[in-house]
């Protein structure tokens, strides 16, 4: 409630939103994560059907089932801050659409490694993007990335696939790299897109940022994190 | 605990699963309405496709999320019963199958009023089959007929369009009723096949059941809110 020393804006106060800009990048977020939620799911519900098993199928709708339950409290905080959740959602839903368009699954296995190793992707960088945020926004946006571990099974069905089959382990490996060089290029869309989102990292008068150095290093830390990722599932990066 | 008079079995003590019998219909029973949800849940999330707006998109996907929440709870009770959940489920897929291929939405609508109907319709079976079963598996068996309201949406969605469409009305009043027949033919493939099942309605030795006339009492019941649900949204039945 009180302005901090140096005459900034404390960015875990509701003085945060009296800046339009930083309502409408909030609003921008939520939007996208929302709308990201309903995608996953989407695309996790129809890679179900390639399932070989109704337990593997079971395993797969359970973690697409977790990934929906994040869309109503986020519904919910863009009708409290005045926004329309739908509204919101529309900026993303041609990047976020585009990035599922060009990375459709062949078959099981491409659509484990991506529910796995995309999901993990838009966590690290939602992650990176909720030091930013006021307090109330950043526990709702680091409450939507806990998986609740459903997604172990990915890594032990992957695993034991590519021990199986040593040729799979190449082709993930390379089906992995199209799935960070494709969300790369969806997310430079966005940044081009959406200035409100582009200057919350960047920062403003009020708020902290990051320099063009520390984009570069925020994006190296979530390439290595994807490389871990492969790297327990098994694959190269 | 014990035995009620008349040499009967307590059928909400733990000794109405000293009859295998019983605790084969258990099984059987708990395996069909966990298929059904899952098998549900993958309809549902098709249909939603054909969603006019992100907004309806999202209701269908509710709708199938929370019946798709009932599998973990069905599977826990399966095991507990030293039965294994995916085994239990198997003699049911084909049927539940077949329902689905025969009764495959051809639009958004007919995609509607089987989500609503269907899911009644099998609700109205389990609630009347409750009455048979011991508390512990009484009481799991009716929390899964619980829908959180989530399907009013389908009644305002249908009755807006009827009113915008007469046309509209005579047709989904025919796709109601092929639902309801489709769904009777498989409910007598199952009840034919499956004996433990049957006599579990038919009663045995140790329990009350449902003679003939009773049964045919039942089904009456069954058609006559399957008429109501009909009415309410607008439809003959």
């Amino acid at each position: 409630m009180t302005e901090s020393t140096g005459g900034t804006v404390d960015p875990d106060g509701p003085l945060a939103f009296e800046d339009p800009e930083y309502r409408e990048a909030v609003v921008d977020l939520l939007g996208a994560i929302a709308y990201g939620e309903i995608s996953a799911f989407e695309r996790l519900a129809e890679d179900a059907r390639l399932a070989p098993t109704l337990e593997d199928k079971v395993a797969i709708v359970t973690m697409a089932t977790a990934e929906f339950a994040h869309v109503a409290p986020l519904r919910e905080r863009l009708e409290s801050l005045g926004a329309d959740p739908f509204a919101a959602m529309a900026p993303f839903r041609s990047a976020i659409d585009l990035f599922h368009a060009h990375t459709a699954p062949s078959d099981w296995f491409e659509g484990l490694i991506k529910a796995y190793v995309g999901d993990g992707m838009a966590n690290d960088f939602y992650r990176e993007i909720a030091a930013y945020l006021d307090a109330e926004t950043r526990d709702l946006v680091v409450a939507t990335l806990e998986d609740g571990g459903h997604s172990r099974f990915v890594v032990d069905r992957v695993r034991a696939a590519i021990v199986a089959d040593h040729r799979l382990g190449g082709r993930l490996a390379l089906w992995g790299r199209r799935l960070m060089g494709e969300a790369l290029t969806q997310a430079q869309r966005v940044a081009a897109e959406r200035d409100a989102l582009s200057a919350l990292l960047a920062g403003g008068v009020d708020r902290p940022g990051l320099d063009l150095a520390a984009i570069g290093r925020m994006f190296a830390r979530i390439t290595e994190r994807h490389a871990e990722r492969m790297a327990e599932l098994g694959l190269d990066s």
